[in-house]
């Protein structure tokens, strides 16, 4: 059985390099795919509040466990904060919600998953509340700032209820803010990256800063095209740019293990998503054969500056809009 | 003589639209300099600690006002916060040796330089301090974040030592960020801002949040040729670009006016420098035209998201990497 070699975090703890994105996971489905994960060899999840599946993500976990499959600590469970819940006295009630949810006791990593403080919505009235204030009639901010949220992302570390701190869709101005305030560094920051959108000067710091990239959207326009999202529409697909085609071809690979071997021979960690049993290994399977530098180099140059993730081409105001 | 109409920022103050910046003029010219612009008839003066021409500009304003050509409430005289300055009990000390270098008694507009905590620098080492620590063999950075350095500059703003508190080279997610710290929003974010750098998600959030924009480096890449800049050299200067020439000629004016238009006929205020007196002229009076919509639109279209003035270029770490 394939198995994804892992990244040493800063803080010393393994995170395989290959993992399962749950975003889109359809709840009806998602048990059962993650169930299949774990059997394929998968180790590394990576959920979130706002992907509205984590009882779901947990039962699949729950089975593989009751079966044998694997054990707790094999698994590395990711799971990020939203945005309703930046402020002080929110995060860790809704971390240990999301953690009952899964019915395990710690996170392997928990992730803010925007820099983007928004008003506190009961989760009673609405779960996931995605972004729209209570009465869901407009997007509201809540004046944290993101030091408050982080002091308590430390706290949960302290405590044990997370193993390591991410960050996600931070740029580097907001990075260097936060090593100014952090008492301990994030380990982990998880990007939107794909050769459309390289961001070199971000991977930079983030070397000299001793966090591990984690990226998502990894074949770039081709998760986003069933949002109907026009940016998307627009470019070629990764999978059918001549470049990649040609160096898949030579590898005799896929254009998709193509694009995850990019970014995990440069020590980026990947969490790509299939229904499709045969490309769930394909993958995993990302790290058997290695890119030639000049590929790698060639890949690189496809870069666009082409962000898809933005809540601005999801038609969200400019009081979220963080890219800018 | 032309005078530049003014923009009213938030908090009710007047701002000259066009204004002259200080940034490489050089000191033994400075104060010749600046009275001239006085005489041509500019109010603003955009000036910076790291410019080191503030006693020469201070030299200009006085012969000026002792000449009877302006008084003190007739000018709007901006200066910055430099990066090694950032900690809370250096704020207020440096501002006054800068107003004490002026020769005045307040900053109509005092900015954070950029977003970017450096150690202390003693100004009896060296001033102004460049990027460097005191030794002068290493950057270091200060862990200061960014609210404590704006919590010190609303404490200015309150003892009437500035008028208007101004921040530069922020991107819309530290906007954001300080829109939870903030007690008083900034009044004015200062950007580099010309055609290949349009930045319009940040112009829409500072519309929203009621900040006036100045925009730096008008021209583009015209101000960093002279310093040997290869991101400078590799594309068209604005001036040669041939939509602008066509829009120029259209109306009669010069490409450098239809740059500065452009950007004010947009309600951003512009810093231009010359030392040439026919052109000090020129860039004051460029409200006396009009640019049709279409113009607009089609200087807008040559946008790269091309940045000069990035750290980086200059061949700085990436610890002092804003803009990725």
């Amino acid at each position: 059985m394939p198995s994804a070699p892992t990244i040493k975090l800063s803080n010393g703890k393994e995170m395989p390099l290959v993992g399962f994105g749950l975003w889109k996971v359809d709840n009806a489905t998602c048990a059962e795919t993650v169930y299949n994960a774990i059997k394929t060899g998968y180790r590394l999840f990576d959920g979130a509040c706002d992907y509205g599946n984590e009882k779901e993500v947990g039962q699949g976990i729950k089975k593989a466990m009751d079966d044998g499959l694997v054990k707790r600590e094999e698994l590395f469970i990711v799971s990020k904060l939203w945005n309703t819940f930046h402020d002080k006295e929110r995060v860790k009630p809704i971390c240990k919600k999301q953690l009952e949810d899964y019915g395990i006791d710690y996170f392997d990593l928990y992730v803010i998953h925007f820099p983007i403080a928004l008003k506190y919505v009961d989760p009673s009235v609405r779960y996931p509340p995605s972004w729209q204030n209570e009465k869901g009639d407009a997007i509201e901010i809540s004046k944290t700032p993101l030091s408050v949220t982080y002091a308590a992302m430390e706290e949960l570390y302290e405590e044990g209820l997370i193993k390591a701190i991410g960050i996600s869709n931070y740029n580097t101005a907001l990075l260097l803010d936060l090593q100014r305030y952090a008492k301990t560094m994030p380990q982990c920051l998880q990007i939107e990256h794909h050769p459309y959108l390289v961001q070199q000067d971000l991977l930079n710091l983030c070397k000299e800063l001793k966090l591990t990239i984690t990226a998502y959207s990894s074949f770039g326009p081709a998760s986003f095209l069933e949002l109907e999202m026009e940016k998307a529409k627009n470019v070629p697909l990764l999978f059918d740019q001549q470049d990649i085609q040609a160096i898949a071809k030579k590898h005799n690979k896929s254009a998709g293990q193509v694009l995850l071997r990019w970014a995990t021979q440069r020590n980026i960690a990947v969490i790509p998503k299939s229904n499709n049993p045969d490309r769930l290994a394909q993958n995993l399977d990302v790290c058997s054969f290695d890119l030639e530098q000049s590929e790698i180099e060639k890949i690189s140059s496809l870069d666009k500056g082409l962000r898809f993730n933005n809540p601005l081409n999801y038609g969200l105001p400019p009081s979220v809009g963080i890219f800018g």
